[in-house]
C-alpha cells in the first residue's frame, strides 16, 4: 500500500548532502583524537557553536558569543531542559494555542499548566497574552516562561508580525518572565527574509534563543543549541546530566556547515519553497471548495481548517488506513481539545507524493463530512 | 607547566581508530539517507544495538534480542533516565560505598537518599547488602534499585565473585528489586575473563544491563545502551524527551564495530594492561613504604589508600598546584564524607606521564602527612 509521508517534520531527503558529510568526516576525523578521547566540553564543541554563531549573524545581523550557545540532542533536547530548570509542577507556562507537540510533551512531563494564547493569521494575539499574563498576575501565579515559535510556526505555519514581537518582549519585561524563543524553521523562508527574531530584538537579556539542526539537515543527525544569558544557561545546564553531547556528530556536522552554510540553505530552501507551491496548487485543486488554510511564507507546515460539521475522528480513520501519515489539529492543541485542523508537512515527500496524498486526504476529509454535505458538493 | 592526566575515565588516546572510523563514516554514510532525514527509532539505530547485542554474546556466551537493547547518550544518560524513572524523592538507592561520582550526580539530582554498603577487596559485601535491605524493610522504605559495577569498579577496581553475584540477585529477587548492573569497563580484562554479569545470571529479568561504548572506543562519541524487559524499557524510555540518540554517530560507530570489534578491544586491553602494570610499579617504588592499594584485574583505575594522617585537603591543593589531575576519595563516597583514598585512572596517560605523574604525587602525599611521619621516613 502506498505511505504519504505528511507526518513528522522531515526534511527534503533528495538535499541530504551524504557525500558533503562523508567528506567532512574525513577531514573532521583526523583533528578529534583528543576531543573523542575525553568528556565533551559542556556546552558542547566549539566549532558547531561558532557555526551556530555564524549562522544567526547572517540571519539576524547580530553576533552572539558563540559562549553564550550550548549544544543539545536536537532542539528537543533544549525544550525539556529549560522545562526541568524552570518549571515546578503546577507552574504556568505561556504558549500559543497551536504548538509543537514534543513542546507539549516536555511540558507535560514536569507538570506544567499549559496556558495556550488564541492566535489569527499573523500568529500569537498581543491583547490575549495581555489579558492572559494580567490574569496570572492577578492570581499570584506568573509563568515560568512564555514559549513561542514566532517564524513560520509549528503547526500553523503563521509569523509573528515584527511590531507583536516588540510588544511581547514589553510584556514579558514588565514580569520578566523569560521568553523561549524557537527558531527552529527561520533559514526556511519562500518569499523574503523572515523578520527578525526576538533574540535580535531582545535588549534586556530575556530572550533564550533555540536554534536547530534538524531542519537545514536531518532530526538523525540530534543537534540543536540554545543561546542564553549566563545565569539562564548555569541553571539549564545543571539539568543536562548526560555527560555532553556527542563530538563526533557535531564535528562532521560543524566541518561541514563551515564551508557550506549559506550554499545548503539556498538549496533546501530552492527545494521546499517548490514543494510549498505544489501542496497550495494540490490543497486548491482537491480542497478549495470545503477547506481553509492560509499559505505559508515559509517553514514545513501547512495548516488546514476542514468544516465544523468534519469528524475528525474518523477523518483520523480513514486517512490511517489510507496510508496517510499526518498531524491531527488535536496533537498540536494546548488543552489537547478536538479542533478542526489538520497539519501536512511538504518538505518530506515527493511533488508526486504530494499530488496524490493530497487527492487522497480530500476523499478522507470528504467520506468524513455528514451525508448531506457531501451529496451537496 | 606540566600536567598530569590521572582524572576522568578516559580510554588510551594512541589506540583511538580515526582512520577506522573516517572509513567507517564513508561506508556508512550512503546508506543513512532515510534515517537521517527522520527522527529515530525510539531505542535507537538497530545495526548498533545488533553490535552491542553480539558483543554481549561473545563476552557472556547468552544472546540477547537486540530489541532489549536501547542506545543512551552515553551510559550517563542510562542512570539519568533510570533514576527519573524509579525514584522519588526520599526513595533509597542501595549502592557501594565508593561508586562512580556521575552515577552519584544522577542519583542526587532527583533526591534520592543514596544508601552505601559497605566494600572489601572482593566489592560489595553481601552481608553488609542482607543487613541494609533487611533495615530498609523493617522502615517501609525497600530501595528503588540497586546499582552495581561489579566489574573492574569504578573507583576501586574490585570484582565482585560470582558467588557473591549470585547472593545479589537472590536478595534483589526476595524483595523484587531492580539491580542495575553497570558492565562499562567489563571488556577490559587484562588477567584472564571477568566473572559473568549479573545480567548473564539473572534468571528472572530483574536487571538492568549498561553497557558502554566510551570505554573500549572514546567518550565523546556519547554512546552507550542498558537491555532490561519490556515492562521497564517502556518506564525508562517514558522519560527520553531527546527526540532520540543521534543516528550519525551510532551508524558510524556500528559500521566500526561490525568488523573491528574483537581486534579493537584486543588491542585496547594489551595497551591499558602495560599501563596497569606501570602504574603499578611506579606505585610501588614511590610509594609503596606509605599507601595500600589491590591491583586491578581490569578497568581503568587504581584506588589507593593513604595512611590516616594524611591530610587530603592538602594533599587535594598541593596536586592541583602540582598539575596532578586525579580524583579525591570524596567525589566517590557514597555519602560524600572525606576518606583516606584517591583515584589514579590509568587509561589514558603515557608511560611515561605514569612514571612522572605517580613520583609527583607522592611528593604531594609525603608533604600532605604530619612532620614528624615525613622525617622519619
Amino acid at each position: 500500500m502506498a505511505v504519504y509521508h505528511f507526518g513528522g517534520g522531515c526534511p527534503d531527503p533528495g538535499s541530504f548532502p551524504l557525500d558533503g558529510m562523508a567528506a567532512a568526516a574525513q577531514r573532521a576525523l583526523p583533528g578529534l583524537r583528543e576531543e573523542l578521547c575525553n568528556y565533551p566540553d559542556r556546552r558542547g564543541h566549539r566549532p558547531l557553536r561558532e557555526v551556530a554563531a555564524a549562522r544567526f549573524q547572517r540571519r539576524e545581523g547580530i553576533a552572539l558569543d558563540p559562549d553564550t550557545f550550548c549544544l543539545t540532542n536536537g532542539s528537543q533536547q533544549a525544550i525539556t531542559l529549560v522545562c526541568q530548570a524552570l518549571v515546578r509542577p503546577g507552574d504556568p507556562v505561556v504558549v500559543e494555542e497551536f504548538l509543537y507537540s514534543g513542546t507539549l510533551r516536555a511540558l507535560r512531563h514536569v507538570g506544567a499548566r499549559v496556558v495556550g494564547v488564541p492566535m489569527d493569521g499573523e500568529g500569537m494575539r498581543m491583547d490575549r497574552l495581555e489579558a492572559t499574563l494580567d490574569d496570572l498576575r492577578a492570581q499570584g501565579s506568573p509563568p515560568a516562561f512564555i514559549y513561542t515559535t514566532p517564524t513560520y510556526q509549528n503547526p500553523t505555519g503563521a509569523t509573528l508580525s515584527v511590531a507583536r514581537r516588540e510588544r511581547m518582549l514589553e510584556l514579558a519585561l514588565a514580569q520578566n518572565i523569560p521568553i523561549v524563543d524557537d527558531q527552529c524553521y527561520a533559514d526556511l523562508d519562500f518569499d523574503g527574509p523572515a523578520p527578525l527574531s526576538l533574540k535580535a530584538l531582545d535588549r534586556d537579556d530575556q530572550v533564550i534563543l533555540f536554534e536547530s539542526f534538524s531542519k537545514i539537515m536531518g532530526p538523525g543527525i540530534r543537534m540543536g543549541c540554545f543561546s542564553c544569558s549566563p545565569a539562564l544557561q548555569d541553571r539549564i545546564l545543571a539539568h543536562k546530566i548526560d555527560g555532553g553531547t556527542s563530538v563526533l556528530a557535531a564535528a562532521i556536522l560543524a566541518e561541514y556547515l563551515r564551508e557550506n552554510l549559506a550554499d545548503h540553505i539556498a538549496e533546501i530552501r530552492r527545494v521546499v519553497s517548490r514543494k510549498r507551491d505544489a501542496i497550495c496548487a494540490a490543497l486548491e485543486r482537491h480542497l478549495g471548495d470545503l477547506c481553509t488554510w492560509n499559505q505559508p511564507a515559509g517553514g514545513y507546515f501547512i495548516w488546514i481548517r476542514v468544516p465544523d460539521t468534519c469528524d475528525t475522528a474518523r477523518l483520523d480513520e480513514l486517512a490511517n488506513a489510507a496510508g496517510i501519515r499526518y498531524g491531527t489539529g488535536r496533537a498540536f492543541h494546548s488543552a489537547n481539545a478536538t479542533v478542526p485542523y489538520f497539519r501536512l508537512s511538504f518538505a518530506y515527500p515527493s511533488e508526486e507524493e504530494i499530488e496524490e496524498g493530497v487527492a487522497e486526504m480530500a476523499r478522507c476529509v470528504r467520506a468524513a463530512l455528514p451525508e448531506r454535505v457531501a451529496v451537496a458538493v
